[in-house]
């Protein structure tokens, strides 16, 4: 495969924006990550758009990615939507990443992009539950809560993750969040506030949980030899990984099988190992969620990830910053939008931009996605690594 | 690029399946797919999965191959969404052919799936017409019957089209429906019939239109040396391509701009012409479509595609039979499936395994899947061209 380049990225604020549209998020990201590369509409041979919710929680129910795409001028080329719950994002990065490799295309924009406030909040909840078997789990009643806070327990009681542990992670990412100034939540919280917060699903309260957000991102990926002409080829995407879940009947439910898998293949792929990986942005919709995610991906071993925040190892200054943008739960979560936001994240941290949260030196990056629950495990996991 | 083939195919029935899921729909014809290739679960290396209205129409709002798939044992591998209005077979069929072609994989399976039947009408229309900007289309309440209604009335001013010739698509494809086993309508109608049906948009009836269906299709697509391997080389996927629309302030509103794109990418890729063409299954979701598409496609000059109609040409015994399945209008259009399910039909064309429909002598097919409608072009085209 050929290399290929992150020669753009941008990305809106995350929140809550009542005016907005999927159309107006989208154009605003896509617009500025072609600025940000230095390529105007003509340059684009191809379009991959993420959006999980669109015709269920946004009124623009299908053909988003033309629908955006013509506000800013780009028409007539390939482009698809591509979904795979809240690793959308990831997803949509893995088809473009293999259109550019593969040599079918130079220049391909992803996009992500949702506008998930506005709608009736009982149909945010049916929707985000969708992403199991509804015949089987959704008949149960099971939602994301319920799935994550089963995981917390049993987590807890394997390991001795004690709850403090689990609420650190949100301190943790708010504190990253107030140093981002496109971050969704930005005011510092405390671990007794996480456990004073309403309950939600016991152990994890209101503050364990990522927001409902609004949002869109976009990059603009190259091939080595337009990279080289744009002077962007600083950061290499150097892996995307995809996987499915096994489902096997014996997963332990303390972690995530098909996160295991995708890393492994990304760092074969890109030829490096969980140790190399300067900084990460990882799917912490949950808090206990980032403390697997810590120990699936080879940062510590299994049953260790408590330890991790404990000793602020994952915190801004600490040995392996995770989530510096804020990560889920302070930056936001706009379902398609996050994968792409991740690598946003990174590209920044690769190239020196970051501010207040740059990670000094940053060599390596890595992010994660995961999607959907399914007989103990996640439906789709995306990792990618980025390399400078 | 490497060469892709077909190695297996198979569809449900299409119609009205009041206890059918995406579920069980997609696990039969993936399953009947498995089985017409010769390979078992642990030979399926990544899943395309197309499927419109997730979420909107049907319960299982996301994760719908990876539901699917482990119905049939198929778990771990690389699964994604991919969704691009009616045009979603098709796209899922690009996906899979650029991955092979790139050779990222060897072998792997292009899903179609589609439960419409169920949710309230009122639904259903709705999400039929946000396949277009939902802020401007969507806001003067333009729907698809209003949209082909406007391109009949201006064909028939331009071109001298009859309302006799448009009404004898639909005859047509019901005759060819009713040879078809899995056809949703397979009683004949009459042009009368049509005429006399209940108007739905000035000049079009209901009878124009076609119907609102459940089903499934699949294919297993295989590089060459798995082909050959498996003893199915005898259908060469030769070529798909895909475009979105334009837009442009001058379009004629007589045709659509991105078909006659996408059908030269194909054509180039394929080194065909449309001369070459024996058998084609092309969108006519209502039956002024079908017309356009002759002219597009480059089967006849622009304004003579009533002519092909009349004179018999594209009917079972003519010149070059079009939509011998009965096409959307009388197999039925499951939205996410449709693409996928003219594969089908024009592989067992190929194969000589059509039986009541058999075009003698087939050698090169063609299917044309066309989504949503903005600004006076189609949003996203599908075209493949298939050879033995």
């Amino acid at each position: 495969m050929r290399d290929v380049f992150v020669a753009g990225a941008a990305m809106t604020r995350f929140g809550v924006f009542k005016d907005a549209s999927v159309k107006t998020l989208g154009a605003r990201a896509a617009m500025d990550a072609m600025k940000d590369a230095g390529v105007d509409a003509a340059a684009i041979e191809m379009v991959v758009c993420s959006t999980a919710a669109a015709g269920t929680l946004a009124p623009q129910g299908t053909t988003v990615p033309q629908v955006v795409m013509r506000e800013v001028g780009v028409v007539g080329i390939p482009m698809l939507r591509v979904e795979n719950a809240c690793a959308s994002g990831t997803t949509a990065l893995h088809q473009a990443w293999l259109a550019i490799g593969a040599g079918v295309a130079d220049v391909v924009l992803v996009l992500g992009v949702e506008k998930m406030t506005g709608a009736p909040r009982a149909k945010v909840f049916e929707y985000m539950a969708s992403a199991s078997d509804v015949e089987l789990e959704g008949a149960l009643g099971l939602t994301m809560p319920g799935v994550f806070a089963m995981i917390a327990r049993r987590h807890m009681r394997e390991f001795g993750t004690t709850r403090e542990q689990i609420a650190a992670v949100a301190v943790k990412n708010h504190a990253h969040g107030g140093r981002n100034p496109r971050a969704h939540f930005r005011s510092p919280i405390t671990v007794s506030d996480v456990l004073a917060a309403p309950m939600i699903a016991r152990p994890l309260t209101l503050l364990d949980c990522c927001p409902v957000t609004d949002g869109a991102a976009a990059l603009v990926l190259a091939s080595g030899p337009v990279a080289e002409r744009l002077g962007r080829r600083q950061v290499k995407l150097a892996a995307v990984a995809l996987r499915s879940g096994t489902y096997a009947e014996d997963l332990p439910l303390t972690g995530f099988d098909a996160t295991v898998r995708a890393a492994s293949d990304a760092y074969t792929r890109a030829g490096i190992g969980p140790e190399d990986v300067d900084v990460a942005e990882v799917h912490d919709c949950f808090t206990i969620a980032e403390i697997l995610h810590y120990e699936d991906l080879g940062f510590v071993k299994k049953g260790e990830g408590g330890l991790v925040i404990e000793r602020g190892d994952s915190a801004l200054g600490g040995r392996r910053p995770v989530n510096p943008s804020g990560g889920l739960k302070a930056k936001g979560h706009p379902v398609g939008a996050t994968g792409v936001a991740q690598v946003v994240e990174i590209t920044e941290q690769l190239r020196g931009q970051a501010g207040d949260r740059q990670v000094p030196g940053a060599k390596v990056g890595l992010t994660h996605c995961l999607g959907g629950f399914m007989h103990g495990d996640a439906c789709a996991v995306g990792v990618s690594v980025l390399t400078r």
